[in-house]
Formats: C-alpha cells, structure tokens, sequence
C-alpha cells in the first residue's frame, strides 16, 4: 500500500466513524428534544453500542498502522497547512491519546462517573455536600491517574486542558486570568455602587411563548442560521449539535415572563450553529480539516452573537421596532436605551448559567482556581465547600447560602470533566479579540448592525475562523486571524466601555 | 460451546442486531418528520452503513453455525412453542432466506430501484407510463430472479408473499378473494344505486388545525395508546414506527378542512402502535418471540381500530359529545347518525389509499391480479395501463381518466415491493374476524364502546395476539385466537350488515 492509498484508506475509515458518531448525535439530539422519558433505558444501550464501536474502529491498530504509513510521505505532510498534513497531525494527536489509557481506567471512570452522577443529583438536591463528597473524591484520584497516564511537564491539569483545548496550559491560563479578575473585581465593585441602575421588572413582562418563538426563530435567520440545513427545537438545556454536512440543530427554550432567556439562548446556539453550518463542507466533511478547532472557539463564536452583538445597543436599534411589532403593547412605553440597559443588568449571584457578561469569568476563575488545587492535591474534596464560599466572597462579595447553589451546582465535576471550564472564559476572551479585529477589518460594525447588515460580520468569521477547520490550532488561528495572542485585554476594553457607559463611570 | 451457550451468544447478537436497527429506525422517522431537507444525502449514507452493518451481523457464518448448535438441543427446541423454539424457527427461515439470493442480485435491485423510484415519482408527474416502464420491466425481471433463488412449488408469487407475510401462498388467496370480489362488487352497485346517500358537506367543515390536534390526541389515549412510551407528530405520510420496548411513533397529518383524515390516520396508526406497544417486554425484545408476526396481523390491528371500532355508531354515541365540546359550533347541527353516515360514506374512486372501507379491497385484489400475471410473465409491463383500467371498470365501474391516478399512483413497484398489497386486505379480513370473536368472548362489544369502554377490547388484543408475538405463524395465530381458518366471511358479515343499515338495503 502506498502512503497515498494509506490515507485514502484512513480518510474512508474516519468518514465512516463519523457516520455512525453522528448517529448518535441523532439519538442523543432526540433524547433531549421528543424521545418519550421511558425510552431512557434502551437508548442508552444504543448510545453505548455505537460509541464502542466508534472506540473500536477508532483505536484498531491498523489505524495506527495507517498513519504511521501516510506519514512517510512527504507529499502528504510536507506542507503542514496542507489538508493532508492537518488531518494527520489531528489523527496522530488523537490515536496516541487513545492508547494511553488502559482500558481498566476508561472502564473504571464510567463506573465511577455514572454513579457520581446520579448521587450529585440527589446531593444538590438535599443540599448535602458529604453525600457526593466521596463519589468526587474517587473522581479526582481517577482523573490524577489518567493525567500521569495522559503525562505533562509543568502541571498534571495541563494534561487534561488537552481533551478541551487542545495546546492550552496552565502557564498561559495563568497569564491571562489574573488581570482579568482585577479588572472585574474593580468594575463589580463600580456597578454595585453606582446609583444609574436598570428596570429589572422589564424582564418579567409576559411575552406569550408562540410570539417569542417566532421572534427566536427570526433572531436566528437574520444573523445567519441557515434553517435549510437546519432546525431548533425545544429542550430542557438550550444545545447545538451537528449531526450532518447540512443539518446542524440547536434548541432553546422559553418561558413566558422570561424572554430574556430564549432570545439570548437562541442568539448562542445560533452563534455555535452557524459555526457548524459553515466549517468546510462535503469533501472534507468526517476529517479534522472540516471540525471545529476547540471548545473555547466554538464558545466564542456563541458568545460574539448573544452578547458583543445581540447585547449590543446598535443591534437592538434595529430590532427593536421589529420587537415592538412582534410584541403588541408589551413593549410600546419603553426607548431602546432602556431596553438595552435591562438586558445588560449586571449583579453579583450565585449561579453560574445565571451570571452576566461582567461576572460569568469570575465564576470561571473561581473553578479553574478549586480544580487546579485539587488535581495537583493541594487541596482536599472536604475543603471545597469552603475553598468555594471564600472565593466568592474574595470575587464576587457574596456567599451562597448553600452548596447547592454553590460548589454543588455544576454538573461537570460529576463527569469527571476537569479542564473544561476554561474554555467556557476562553471563548469570551477569543470572541472579544475577533470582534475587534473584524470591526477594524469592516469599518465599524455598530453602523452595519443598525441598518440589520449581519451579513458583513458573518461573512468575516466564515473566512477567518469557520472555512479553516482545523487547519491551526486554536492558539495559532487567533494569531492568524487577528495577527496577536489571545489576551485578555479586548474584552476588557470591551466591558469597560460598554458597562462605563451604561452605569455611568 | 454447549447449545445452550450457542442460543445464548446468537441472542445477544439479535438483540445488537436489533439496537442498530432501531437505531436506524429513529434516522428513518426523523428523517420523515425533523429533518432538514438538505440532510437527505448525508442520511442515506448513514443508513446505508447501518443496513450494511446489520445485514452483515445476520449474514455471518457464525450465526448459521450457532442456530445449528441450538437446534441439536431438544431441551430448546422439543417444545415447538417455547421460547427458544419460535425464536429458532424464525432464525433460521430468515437466515436460510437471507443466504438464498447471490449478492450481485441484491446490489442489482438496490441500485435499479433507487433509479427507477426517481423516474416514477417524474412519471407520475408528468402522466407518463412509457417513461416508468423500461424500469419497471427491469425490477419484475429481477423480481422473477429472486422468486427463482428463493425456491417456491406452485407459483413464483409465493415465494415473494413470504416477505411479507410468511406462510401465505397464492393458493389461500385465490380462496379468499373470488367471494370477496363478488360479494363486494354487490354491495357498491347496492351502495351506488342507494337514494340514502350522507350529507358529504359535513366532511369539509372547517376544524382548526390546533384542536384537530388536541381531538387526535385524545381519541388516541383513550383506545390505549400509551404516550408514556410512544409520541405522536406530523408527516406527508402516516406511519408508526418502533424504536424500542419503551418507545413506539405514530404519526398523521393535518388539513382544516379535512378532519376525517386526520381521525382516522390517527386511529389507524395507533392501532399500529398499541400492538408495538404490547409485544413482550424487555426480557424478549430484540427477538422473534417478541416481534409483530406479519403485516396482515399489524394491519388487522390498525383497521381493527380505524375502521371496526372507530367508524362505528358505538364509538361516536360515546365521542360525538366530545366532539361538539372540542370544536365548538361546527357539529352542534348535527345528530350522531347523520355524522356517522358522513363518515361511513361509500364510492367507487380512483386512488387506493382514498377509498373506503367497502371498495378498498377491491383497489387491491385488482392489484394481485395484476402482480400474479406481471411475475408469471402472462402479463407485459407494457400492457399494465390496459389491464389496470379494464380492471377498474369490471370491478368499481369507474375507468381512470389518465394513468396518474390510474396504475401510477402506487409507490410499491418502484420499490420492488411485489407481494406486498395483499397483506392489505388480510389486515382487514383478519380484523372482522378477530372482532367477531371478541365481541362473542366479551359479551358485546358495542355497549361497552358506547359507555367509553376500550379498554376490554384492548385487553382482549393484548392477550390473543398482541402479547403472542411470533409464537405462532399468522395463520396459525388467526386458528388460535379464533378457533378457525382466515376466511373473508366475517369482514363480508360486517360490511352487508353496516351498509346495509346506513344505505337502505
């Protein structure tokens, strides 16, 4: 065989377990959405049958053998940028990784993480943290073993930041976390004071939900989700999930006196669908060049249309009369100023999914902090609940009253998923960079969203980010795209003029 | 590896075999009632894979020589009705029939009738036999192929029917369907020349389509559908679908002004579905012992609840109330009788799946006619239009004016399907006899319809022929549940006796 036939053959094979991956991207799409509560049981069957079988197809030797005989060529691999060279790169990464673990670890973190799960349910439920106490700490000890296994130089959480954001380290995190939690901390503090607040009870007004999801559905396609290779839906947690080169599905959700929630759960996972919907296409399609990059690009790209856009008031000068139509009388008293000022009310609380623009990343930090404590074993799973209260005390000024809405109210631990909290800040980091790049590319893009011109925008992330795949890594594409390294400083500059402007300082 | 170790192993296998094939199923019905249409493409890749995948597990030497060792056991096959028994039996017929065609033939088929469906929907478009024709001569020239591979004594039809309904021979029908023929063709001139005629108007009333919804919706629960495991949606086309022991699909459709479809196609279709939903559970899913016998018995069990029980005056005493309630102001003129004359409504027609209860078998004994003499080569494809409306005049005395609406408008000989039609007309011979013989066992069955009472019935189903799942052969289970033969008296019994009521005869 001939390293070209070698990936020829790699290439089928890879399409193939995208296939049956995507499969069970329908099945899992459907649980969520219409799969009756009692079909629970046999669907997980499915789902554990075709994920052993993706493992299988996957971590067969022959696939290392393939590889390993593509990469000989320097045809192939000679131009890294070329397809070739990145899907093998990709695939390289990835078979190593899968030979790390031996399989009694993989066998032994589902037991252990299905378990979990269902006793942090019921822990934050009763509001006892001593009931998942020992499930976490199994938990932790499993995930140390599978980050010696994983191996690392400077820091075991470094090792597990791969499965997330692949090329992201601890040094780098702890580069950018630290000015941001300044600055944060600082403008917390100047918004709680300031006397200039928003009318709260304008997010309460009930907006009849057949209205809200025509107005979701219009959000969407005027931004540029493409409902020809597309659909949302409803779910109990709003999701995005690609399960075809044309059929990418998000979903939302909506409650009457609460439109807040839908539109800007819609405008996020129309951000990550139109991400799916314009990675490179059908021949690429099942290969690394057509996949998403990472987690925190994918977040950037849901969180530079829900809050740098659909937060932004020139987005709402054009919106808002199409709102006021949509909505008869709800809305008819209100300026768009004070409509833009509701939804960008800023507050210290206690959940994370719940927090604004300004103090989503202090939550973020507050568990990087805790997880990389406890993976390097400086700090115990006993501790956490107070390693937590005191953090946000330090961050954000206030404590929850209990763990439930505290160390007990995110669900990852429980997965076994360290690293992956990271990504959810990266993303609003990345999606702040790119925005200001674009808008000095574009002109100004505040003048372009008033006039309902999404387009140019869109346009700008399909060549700058979506067409490229994986071409490069994440921390490569930011620097291509926007010729600098990620910092942190765009979304400061971004939040401190915003929330400057509207709470007066 | 002892016997019982072999039925085991094969077990496990079926029930694998059977999770990909549901989860193929959920593509297929998402397919027909989500997915975006753009996703076409990428879909029958997947479902290409999973049909390869399945066919490959079933077709694996391996499996003959585990269903061998399993049978040398008398311990499970000396009870011809044990469990492991019947799942034998059925194994090894469609492991047999499985290895019976050459894989060039199956490539063949699939290939010419993927064509050959795209040409007829344009033929059908376009009023065009001619252009159909060239392709169908190619699948009745495979279709005789496979009749040759497959083996049969008497006719070549015989070995085509035991797709669909296994056991059935041309011989049984030619004694089921000339009384049948005659007897029907009877009642439409009676029908016909009727003065008492319904009061067509009725049917066209205007029923908004959200409490059309509600009213299917509840017409469904009430005769048993269990939408703890099952859901209802919309497609182009009705259909049920099972995709586990929990999860059973029916769909219909709806037009303003055409609720019956929308009752009925509900009716019908959970009819479909409270079979599923009462094969055997969890133990046994996955294998014959708890799969649908044949499609006559599945459609005996959707006429069963569409037409014998939700087109009589019984079950509208009871819903008619109901009615006027849900669709306020549209039925209030009406009596029950006048409504159920309108539903009951009797004419020759041009299109099989439009007409109603008495000329519906007569749409389909023409069609065996026609497939009988096309797969004996009596007949030429070229000289079906011919024969189709000559058969149309002889037996409804209406004559298609073109061939859309003629011998075009079915979908099954694009498919390859031959042998499929007949298993219609079983379905609702088998249900009048099945009824018959409930109503004697429960005492009268109409009483308990018109006190809301549908779950004796139900139970009575579940017990004879729902919860038998393949223990018996359908023809078989009709001597068992009935104490006789399948015969076409006790669906003619009803018919003479139903119209002659409503028509005045």
């Amino acid at each position: 065989m001939t390293p070209e036939q070698a990936y020829e053959t790699l290439t089928q094979r890879m399409k193939e377990i995208a296939l049956l991956g995507n499969t069970a991207g329908i099945l899992g799409w459907d649980q969520e959405v219409y799969m009756p509560g009692a079909g629970a049981a046999y669907r997980a069957e499915q789902l554990s049958l075709l994920a052993g079988m993706c493992h299988q197809k996957f971590t067969d030797p022959q696939v290392g053998e393939l590889i390993a005989q593509a990469e000989s060529s320097k045809a192939l691999t000679g131009d890294p940028l070329s397809d070739s060279a990145v899907n093998l790169r990709e695939w390289r990464r990835s078979y190593d990784r899968s030979k790390k673990l031996p399989q009694k670890l993989v066998e032994e973190m589902a037991r252990v993480s299905s378990n979990a799960q269902v006793e942090w349910v019921e822990a934050r439920k009763a509001n006892q943290f001593s009931r998942f106490q020992p499930w976490l700490e199994k938990i932790i000890g499993l995930t140390q073993e599978q980050a010696k296994c994983y191996g690392y130089t400077a820091h075991p959480y470094d090792a597990l930041l791969e499965d997330y954001e692949p090329g992201l380290t601890t040094a780098k995190l702890d580069e950018l976390f630290p000015p941001l939690k300044k600055n944060l901390a600082e403008l917390v503090a100047k918004i709680t004071s300031s006397k200039k607040q928003p009318d709260l009870s304008i997010l309460k007004r009930a907006c009849p939900v057949d209205k809200q999801v025509a107005f979701c559905r219009l959000l969407a396609e005027k931004i540029g989700f493409d409902f020809e290779k597309g659909r949302i839906d409803v779910s109990a947690h709003p999701f995005t999930t690609g399960l075809g080169p044309c059929d990418t599905r998000i979903t939302t959700r909506f409650e009457e006196n609460n439109f807040e929630n839908a539109f800007f759960s819609t405008l996020h996972e129309a951000g990550h669908g139109i991400y799916d919907q314009n990675l490179p296409g059908d021949a690429h399609y099942g290969t690394p060049r057509a996949s998403a990059v990472s987690l925190g690009i994918h977040e950037s790209q849901s969180r530079m249309w829900e809050n740098l856009v659909g937060r932004s008031l020139a987005f709402w000068r054009y919106f808002f009369p199409e709102l006021k139509k949509s909505f008869p009388g709800i809305f008819d008293d209100l300026s768009v100023e004070t409509f833009y000022f509701a939804i960008n009310h800023s507050a210290p609380s206690f959940i994370r999914t719940e927090s604004d623009e300004v103090t989503y990343n202090l939550h973020v930090c507050l568990r990087y902090d805790i997880e990389t404590a406890l993976i390097s074993g400086s700090l115990k799973a006993a501790d956490i609940p107070a390693a937590w209260n005191n953090a946000m005390k330090q961050y954000l000024g206030v404590v929850p009253p209990t763990d439930s809405v505290g160390c007990l109210q995110d669900v990852h631990w429980s997965h076994g998923s360290f690293g992956y909290f990271p990504t959810y800040t990266l993303g609003n980091l990345y999606s702040a960079q790119f925005f200001a790049k674009a808008n000095e590319d574009l002109g100004g893009l505040e003048g372009k969203f008033e006039k309902g011109d999404f387009k140019s925008l869109k346009k700008w992330l399909n060549e700058k980010i979506h067409s490229q795949g994986q071409r490069y890594r994440a921390t490569d594409l930011c620097k291509v795209a926007t010729g600098k390294d990620l910092s942190s400083q765009p979304f400061l500059d971004h939040l401190n003029k915003k929330f400057g402007a509207l709470y007066g300082f």
